[in-house]
């Protein structure tokens, strides 16, 4: 109890202690992850293939697997104070009411507008995109976080934010949309009829609803014909992992200023940018040998790449214009049940988490939707927090954990990212309090038709 | 620049500095707030006539207008370190944008999930309820953060909690009753059928969209005719502006620890709740003759009870079931206009800060909406929170004082209270993104109007 009580509720850093650089973990990796392809000639793609896409300075950091450490610009660092350091939560209350022995602690990443962790990377690619001159940045979104993410970072640095936002979404949270404008960024429902490939899709499937894909191909092909644009990406990249770092430092030197290290670090995993930001700095003492961690991935039941994917070259995007990537994907084409609440909806996973899963580094479970918000309720009400969707997933698992350890009777410290909270999803969480919502798992034989359009490629 | 790079743009104090003790303004007042009046008689009420309405203690709180320091109990300081210490925030962003030599700080309550300050009264009537022994308690809710609050604040500490919800808040943010749901609260849209009060009000005013006033009614009904059960409110009372008091006490040593004193204060006012939290140290030193602050109350132009009211004993609900309050006020059936948005449109004020603005302690000003919103989008672009439209009340004042002192040339500090977040608002921002919104400014005649329904009371 006495040790305990040292331990505050919350432990902030102070503003010096911000990360000044980001933590590469592909340097410290045996077996990188594998090129980008170009998607007409199945090549690796190099710096100059990726300029027409890409900011200059983020295809190098793209491309770059063996730095282990990469400056901050100080633009970054001085907007990072805004919402920066995120707190470290010892979840004593959540402890309490699950009677357990272990320890649990949550990086809260929530604490800003965006909602999540997203604004960590939004400001740095709007950053590199001012500083090339350019005149806007091109994105899509799904759930919503990363294009008001998006939107505020450019609002900052004075560039125009163009949001390709998948049509349900656009629908469904009216709001999410409202905060884009608010910043200032003109947001689109997608499949549109502004590109090509919107007109296309919106022909071969009158009156769909869209998709994460579809609307990656929309933003990327506006991108490419637009004079002075460039498309930005918030997750799955190698860039987005890189800068979302800030997350897995930061809880790393706060547990270490307490005396503390984690048995188990949690994170849930769309397309991996909280979970490979949390876990880099630990995976790289794991990569070295010089600690061991358990490290889980949580997916949706009903979009279980890394439990139920092929670890195949694919593409990243519905419209097949995008680069394709070595990840765990289960086709392009695969579109999460309409009853899926929130984000984590992305058909492929991260290259660099998909590597390092096939290497055993890490684990990965999937968990069903009802579940989750089981968890997510059950912590709202001992934290005080609501979770995103999204969040709720490591919540399910760490909380799984600690009951583990009350059976056992073992002490174990658990990590766990909160990656942001649900203000945005309360039609999701209204389904939950009416008990009518559904889990959905797909089918063996609808993922193997998946699996039938992936392209046949072996490098 | 030296010296500023000092102050960090976040001021986090340590939890062991949360403030142990509220600080009870009227010890220092020589006007002290008028009585409240029993609705009957008419006579001044003492602690056993307010036991069926209110808690126990909180009663006590409630007429205790001479100890000037109250404890906190240990349970309530315990789940303030859920939330609490709240932020202090250098605005550099703000002063960059305005090119003011004014130092702008704000005391940021909105980092929890009721979205403001209310938590911080919500938790301690919870607290006296269950030590009481109590089973549950009802309440009004009208924008929804104080709803919210107490739901959150109920199922910490497992006892029921029944919210009335003006109606059509009820109907127009379905998100904000879905939060509350989830922390195991029931909401009703009133005027319902379910009270005497509710039915009346039915009746008269078929179609009703329904008022804060009449629902508290209906609540305080509900709590009388109720075994085991007491009505709790989140404003006016002088309960509630003591226990915001933790605001203005943290606000008040994050600002010493740096050497800093601000020479205008800044609130918005709807009940009083956060102004009076923010003020109450301040205003201490000034009652005390110590120091001087100017400090200014904002409200709505749509609802002015403290630049346009009457100082008189008026009902401080609708159905005329509550004990009258010495107050400004604009008459217990005054309804701000449909087009108002958010909260700030209670037809009363505070009775502390009603004596104190009476006595010339403080300033008010009324500003438009549309200018408010202006100042909100302004802020959020900068600042990065989207602040709640109450908030942005006293964002609005603290920008023109910060653009006055960029003519005069005067390096004034700035200090305003940033009471929550906008993330249930997105309806009203919504308007002013497409240039719909309207501003309303009641006319003197209606003013009038309602004016002749005050009850004639002189004591």
């Amino acid at each position: 109890m006495s040790e305990e009580k040292k331990i505050p509720y919350k432990i902030y850093l102070s503003e010096d202690e911000i990360p000044k650089q980001w933590y590469n973990v592909r340097a410290d990796m045996k077996n990188k992850p594998a090129p980008l392809l170009n998607p007409g000639t199945l090549q690796p793609m190099g710096y100059e293939d990726l300029r027409p896409v890409f900011c200059d300075e983020l295809i190098k950091q793209e491309l770059d697997d063996t730095t282990p450490f990469i400056d901050i610009p100080e633009e970054v660092l001085d907007f990072y104070k805004m919402y920066r350091p995120a707190p470290l939560v010892r979840a004593y209350f959540l402890e309490k009411a699950l009677g357990t022995p272990a320890k649990i602690y949550y990086k809260f990443e929530g604490n800003n507008t965006s909602g999540s962790h997203k604004l960590n990377s939004a400001i740095v690619q709007a950053y590199y995109a001012k500083k090339q001159g350019l005149k806007g940045v091109t994105t899509e979104t799904g759930a919503g976080q990363w294009g008001t993410a998006l939107s505020m970072a450019s609002a900052y640095f004075g560039i125009d934010c163009k949001v390709y936002m998948v049509k349900v979404s656009y629908e469904q949270k009216p709001f999410r949309r409202e905060v884009m404008r608010t910043y200032g960024a003109s947001v689109t429902p997608s499949p549109s009829m502004d590109t090509e490939v919107g007109r296309k899709i919106n022909a071969e499937h009158p009156g769909t609803t869209g998709s994460l894909g579809c609307a990656i191909s929309e933003a990327v092909e506006v991108a490419t014909k637009t004079e002075g644009y460039r498309y930005v990406l918030g997750s799955v990249l190698n860039q987005v992992l890189l800068h979302q770092t800030v997350i897995g430092l930061e809880a790393k030197q706060a547990l270490e200023k307490y005396g503390e290290t984690p048995d188990i670090i949690i994170g849930c995993a769309g397309g991996g940018s909280n979970l490979g930001g949390l876990i880099s700095p630990f995976m790289g003492e794991k990569l070295r040998g010089e600690k061991d961690y358990r490290i889980i991935a949580v997916e949706p039941a009903s979009c279980p790449s890394f439990t139920r994917g092929k670890f195949a070259y694919d593409f990243c995007d519905t419209g097949m214009v995008c680069p394709l990537a070595k990840m765990y994907t289960l086709g392009s084409n695969f579109i999460p049940s309409a009853n899926h609440a929130g984000g984590l909806r992305y058909h492929g996973m991260s290259p660099i988490l998909s590597q390092l899963y096939h290497d055993g580094y890490m684990e990965a479970v999937s968990v069903e939707q009802t579940s989750v918000f089981e968890a997510a309720q059950q912590f709202a009400r001992v934290e005080g927090i609501l979770p995103a969707p999204e969040s709720s997933h490591a919540i399910r698992v760490a909380i799984d954990e600690a009951l583990k350890c009350k059976e056992t009777g073992e002490e174990k410290t658990i990590l766990f990212g909160l990656t942001g909270t649900g203000y945005f999803d309360m039609v999701a969480y209204q389904k939950f309090n009416d008990g009518v919502m559904m889990d959905y798992i797909p089918t063996d034989d609808e993922l193997q038709k998946s699996f039938e359009k992936l392209p046949k490629i072996d490098l």
